[in-house]
């Protein structure tokens, strides 16, 4: 196929993201795009549409500085020009139940009243026992990490370095960001900004396991 | 900012994507753009490089029937043109370890003995403790929905539609697709395919909490 269809360019920008291990800390992603990513990462689904999570997006250098040492010291930290940290919820309440209602009626210009059906789907999956993974914690850090692949497809499709990081301490993260008591635990991050023109990991080949290998058909 | 920039197409795309209720069980996805899926699904990022997943597509009628009953009777199951079930690796084992040293030695073109300092690492973080989540089964599935993210992200960019569901056994689905001893467990699955005419969840309003809301900045 010709390198300009929608199939080619996506792969494109697949094949070109990397988990970026050296930015160039003097630039800066632009407003607007930065807007944008946030905006993607908003519109990543989530089981029943809870949208269990919170994004901690931090810019102020002094907080990056602190956060360093809680992730081993790793560079992105400072030298991205933007950190965000997907924090999952810790459980799903009845609270979170009423407000998905609520929107849902806003959003469809109904009253909460005539969602009883839906009421009924989302009682009886926070009431009736575990849900997949088996615990609300495992539960909402799978939905979490959706959230942080549309990060990373989006930042891809608007040429934007981007890096994934679990290598952190949770706990300490939590404190330094004060999420503490706020129902929300610091789950995975990402740096995002763009390369510095001697990381080496830039030049790379993409190490992916085969399509053969991945992939079983049945 | 005009319609036509790479912003505005990106959360057009993921505006257009809905979890789509109602397939037109006529309409299959082209080959060269379910393959073009695949591929976008093996590009996402997964922690150290693991890649501690596969990829299950369904597309067998008879197999699709089986599933169904095992998934609350969904009709997605059977209707949609592909169905894929992301499968995360039981555990982290050396031969994962030692997969993944060859296969970066390849793409390098180094060999695998120079990349004892990558060994030191991986090594530490297999041996030493619990990964992040607790249990390599919670950490793996954690990997999983980076996928998803990929391959729902993927689908929006090429006009496809999909639908992520998570409700079914994992432990029927595991016996009826043959994953019983693989070391890969049923984790979450996405159907595939084109929306039909009458899907009233297509129309809705996307319900999402604000941006406020969902961001916090510090």
């Amino acid at each position: 196929m010709p390198a300009t269809t929608p199939h080619q360019t996506l792969l494109d920008q697949l094949g070109w993201r990397y988990a970026t291990k050296k930015f160039d800390p003097a630039r800066k992603i632009p407003s607007d795009l930065w807007a944008t990513l946030e905006k993607a990462a908003v519109l990543a689904p989530s089981s029943y549409g809870y949208e269990p999570w919170r994004f901690v997006v931090v810019t102020t250098p002094a907080l990056r500085e602190k956060l360093k040492p809680a992730a081993y010291n790793q560079a992105q930290v400072t030298d991205a020009s933007h950190l965000i940290v997907f924090c999952r919820r810790e459980s799903i309440t009845p609270e979170d139940t009423e407000a998905l209602l609520a929107r849902t009626a806003k959003a469809r210009g109904v009253s909460v009243e005539s969602l009883s059906a839906f009421r009924g789907v989302l009682s009886g999956f926070v009431t009736g026992g575990k849900p997949p993974g088996g615990e609300w914690t495992v539960y909402t850090a799978r939905q979490t990490y959706i959230a942080l692949g549309f990060f990373l497809s989006a930042a891809a499709a608007l040429g934007i370095d981007a890096c994934p990081m679990e290598g952190f301490d949770p706990i300490q993260f939590d404190e330094i960001l004060g999420l503490k008591g706020s129902g929300y635990l610091s789950t995975v991050m990402a740096t995002a900004g763009y390369r510095a023109a001697d990381d080496k990991y830039a030049t790379h080949l993409k190490v992916r396991r085969s399509l053969e290998d991945v992939i079983v058909r049945r």
